[in-house]
């Protein structure tokens, strides 16, 4: 089958075997998404080798034996990208987001998604709605990261918000977040960007608007992955706030710890989300992910769209097998 | 009167006007203990210009006319060192700590202890009971500091908890955590140091010892302020857990943000904290201070004292008036 592979610091579409289940589900991808972190991954981040991609939308292709789940064969299917040990206490408890022994979809030991198959544990997948296209279950996984905020910090109808980044991932995290009731105002670079926000009716404002409102927010939430946006972010939280990163940085950050201690800010590092209320969001039309489609690519075109995702006007690029 | 002052990049013990009290309370110093923010501010930290020194015992030397007040003249207090404007919501909640207009006594806009005579809020005053000795009651605002760690992160007897730092910090912190009944261990390099701790039952160990014991805790508080510190303390936080960052690091720090938001840790910054629960501390004899107390100086040798306070083998050191 392609695979959108990296390997030995190179990018490539190439020809490798059908991965072989052993216990867990074969996915005949449908639909795969390029996120950031792709990129990252193809710049050497995280020391990944193998099948690029953690966002999918696909089909159960085959199920190992005698096993009772939620999902059936030629089922639509979205997948959670940790799997975990299965015999540690955090997989125990139905969490493998943090198993110290976790591999993860396309980023850590475990081929990803631009591929034309891929496997995951049965219990990672969650069966598709009807209601939700594959272009939209597509963001299910990137939705839930952005959901996930709500995990580490509590966002109330008084809890006032400013998600730094109109990227991508900014853009999901401010309508996630505006779904709490909470006011929520988007920091960007560009208009276009904004303007998605501001049709759902976020506020949308530009960098240099947003050094006027200094220590005005509760939770900032920095989601444009460079330390400008992170040192912005520090300027916009008030005292005893929360800072929540969202966006992998590559390399180390110039961090002004003394500022962190003086104003008592929390730093929170914030990652994977669960999938259910991210589709749940979809099912609803609670977001608008369509708009944040730029592009498509076949699979075997896919280098060339990894070249169109590190472009400025860019936003999601899918890939189709 | 004398003073410790720091103005134009130089320190010197000078003769300046007694403070004139201007509807606050005037306070004879007692005694007067050695910070390293003090060091911090002599090498140009924060842009403090005036007369050095946060932690102090004193005797009300004057009240302002017409003021019911829980001091009287001639009592003995302490001072809690951030002076609010009196009308902003935090202030009128009775916690200046962050008033965006707060002076901080000898750190913001106000000069300090290092003196015979200071000046500060009647409010800010807390009478020291008759149980704890003046060498004690001089520790009273480093503890506040280190319980106010209580106040930014939950910490029972079932928390993991690890201290980074055998200074005068570290020690005040390992004292304080301990006292909630967790399990505290202090991690340092000078084992006479670390021997203070081992005889109120706090396990102590050294860094290399720590390094077996990566991801094991729940709660790392920082507070040795060197970077180094704080990539050990992101060693020995398990994923989800907190980082307590405790101490003002001088300029920036590298910060590898990609694991804060891989391992979803959380660096919460802690300042100062309230004096009430300090007090008591000492008052019941809950933690030991006194093994701290590495010399005592003359007001007058303050320049002399500051530099012995820089050398690896000192704890407090005290400035007498």
């Amino acid at each position: 089958m392609k695979a959108l592979r990296y390997e030995d610091q190179k990018l490539s579409v190439a020809d490798v075997s059908q991965p072989q289940a052993n216990g867990e589900a074969l996915v005949r991808v449908t639909l795969s998404g390029i996120c950031n972190t792709d990129l990252e991954i193809a710049r050497g981040y995280a020391g990944f080798q193998g099948t690029l991609g953690h966002e999918f939308v696909g089909v159960v292709e085959a199920l190992p034996k005698s096993v009772f789940t939620r999902v059936l064969p030629g089922q639509r299917v979205v997948g959670e990208i940790n799997a975990g040990c299965g015999s540690c206490d955090l997989c125990r408890a139905g969490d493998p987001r943090h198993c110290p022994r976790r591999t993860v979809l396309g980023i850590v030991a475990r081929d990803g998604a631009h591929a034309e198959f891929l496997k995951l544990p049965v219990a990672n997948l969650l069966p598709v709605p009807d209601e939700i296209s594959d272009e939209c279950a597509v963001f299910t996984e990137p939705l839930a990261a952005a959901y996930g905020i709500l995990e580490r910090t509590a966002i109330t109808e008084d809890t006032r918000v400013a998600v730094i980044g109109d990227g991508k991932l900014g853009l999901l995290c401010a309508q996630v977040l505006a779904t709490t009731g909470a006011p929520v105002v988007l920091v960007g670079k560009h208009p276009p960007k904004l303007q998605i926000a501001e049709r759902r009716g976020i506020e949308a404002i530009t960098i240099d608007k947003a050094h006027s409102r200094a220590r005005e927010f509760d939770v900032v939430v920095e989601a444009s992955g460079s330390p400008t946006g992170f040192n912005l972010a520090l300027d916009l939280v008030h005292p005893r706030g929360v800072l929540v990163l969202k966006s992998t940085f590559h390399g180390a950050t110039e961090m002004d710890a003394a500022r962190i201690v003086v104003d008592e800010i929390s730093v929170v590092g914030s990652r994977c989300g669960r999938f259910a209320p991210a589709l749940e969001l979809l099912r609803t039309n609670a977001v608008d992910v369509e708009s944040l489609i730029s592009e498509e690519f076949a699979l075997t075109d896919g280098v060339r769209a990894m070249q169109r995702v590190a472009q400025v006007d860019v936003l999601k690029v899918l890939l189709r097998p």
